[in-house]
């Protein structure tokens, strides 16, 4: 199968691409760059193509002989997504609109990663469905819903099949200690590095971390289904405080946290915590990483990192 | 009272900024041009401003000393969105979008006129409520869906007062009976003029019509709106096949109509009546005109117009 991946350089991205490409499949590897911080995989199953999403002019030659689409491109993340919204429309919406009016004329199947922490906004249950209502409380999860509600309009109009992953927050080896999101690197990489860590809020704060192998699976899953579902919940199922994921990652990494509290933010929602039924049954996937051993194998990878730049 | 009314060349904005005006209140009436269809009227409370919405420079200037804006444009229709989604994109929720970051900064109230009868898409009950799954059949329903999402965001972000009126299909005196959208406008044109009707299917489809001036009401309801709840129905809340349509409009024109049968469209669902229980109960608003009571009026004027133009 020949597939291309677009956002190959991102966290997910990355697994996704060597994954595809361990099990013999062919992979277009696209991103706007790939950096040295970037684990480039040497297998030769993979080709990788540099392009600005907004402006790719290529998509026509890109798509030929594709069969299956992942699409992992945001241009923004959440917290700064309400700073410039119309950037992020424009980056987000019309660029994914440019590659689906190319890829409609073509027979290729798209799994689109969504925002499992955004899309839904506030929350008003302990275990969020599919069919929670959609109010979101950042502009990167209204381009992601509305670049959703696209999906499942070319799937009528053009008959373009196309499956919506809604994924809660990835962690796993990869994951930049220094990037602007990922709760467990960040936190991980100071409690390794014996530095403070910042709390907003009394740490009662509940989230779904999910392992990114697992991710991987359900995006694979998702690429073979033949359901009439469109749109599915990504997470690990399970509701994780932001000082139970500290007292886990003191016990995977042996080191003392030493947490500064804040007061709280607005924006934070107190619980996100998915229900993943659908995805269980339909996608006959289901999260096989327990958070213990997934931190294990993450902790690991990131003293090794840090022992590296030392 | 000062209010900005984006959209006053079209046919509810019209309504709208006579009925504002006739209040009291000072009106500025923006549209892209004012043309001779349009009833000019001459009252001295409206200031008459054209200019192109999507490229607006005069935000700040037009915004100033005005309490409530109506928001009635869009730079689509439904049926033709479809065609160029870039452009829907671009026209309606980026050019919303610099509207909004220039009126996030004053204290203005928004009123949007969203869509009834294409944010929901396919419908699983008799009666849509506000809660209905939303996932539309155009491209016109998914950008009026986001600039609802928007609105919810900058209300969050910013304290910005807004309410959305999903508004079913307005007819009334005004409607042209030569324009790409309106059954009724259309239907009863034809009927007055001798001409056959085209109808797709067996006319059993059922739409939810409400006269203009109920619109209005419902809009100047909804400035004045000061409860927690930010989106409502605006519409009859009683279903009309095609068929009891064409029965009403040969009863208050006295003519028969002529239908010519076609196979029916993939696109047009097969029932879309709104629930209005919300709106009744918190804008204190209810429709007042009967149907058929609307479309005498609604006759009268088009044979006036059809008799002026011969």
């Amino acid at each position: 199968m020949r597939c291309l991946v677009l956002g190959a350089s991102g966290f997910i991205g990355g697994h996704l691409i060597t994954s595809l490409a361990d099990s013999g499949h062919q992979v277009v590897a696209y991103a706007r760059h790939f950096d040295s911080n970037h684990s480039i995989s040497t297998n030769t199953n993979i080709e990788y193509v540099t392009g600005d999403f907004c402006n790719e002019q290529r998509w026509n030659e890109l798509l030929t002989g594709v069969q299956v689409c992942y699409h992992l491109i945001s241009t923004t993340v959440p917290k700064s997504s309400n700073d410039d919204p119309i950037a992020d429309v424009t980056g987000n919406i019309i660029g994914t609109l440019h590659f689906l009016e190319a890829a409609k004329k073509k027979n290729v199947r798209i799994v689109f990663a969504s925002s499992g922490g955004t899309v839904y906004g506030r929350i008003n249950t302990d275990s969020i469905d599919e069919h929670h209502p959609t109010d979101p409380l950042c502009s990167y999860g209204i381009t992601k819903l509305a670049i959703e509600k696209y999906l499942l309009l070319y799937r009528e109009l053009h008959g373009m099949r196309s499956v919506v992953l809604r994924i809660a927050n990835p962690y796993g080896e990869g994951q930049q200690p220094d990037a602007i999101q990922g709760a467990v690197a960040v936190f991980m990489g100071r409690v390794l590095r014996g530095h403070t860590i910042d709390i907003w809020g009394d740490g009662s704060v509940v989230r779904d971390y999910i392992y990114v192998q697992d991710v991987v699976q359900a995006m694979i899953a998702a690429s073979e289904y033949g359901g009439r579902l469109n749109v599915f919940n990504v997470g690990s199922g399970v509701g994780v405080s932001l000082l139970e994921l500290l007292g886990m990652i003191e016990q995977v990494t042996a080191k003392k946290a030493d947490i500064i509290f804040h007061p709280s933010r607005s924006f934070d929602v107190p619980r996100n915590v998915l229900n993943i039924t659908a995805a269980q049954k339909e996608l006959e996937w289901t999260p096989q990483i327990p958070m213990i051993e997934g931190l294990k194998k993450t902790a690991l990878w990131m003293q090794e990192k840090i022992n590296d730049s030392l």
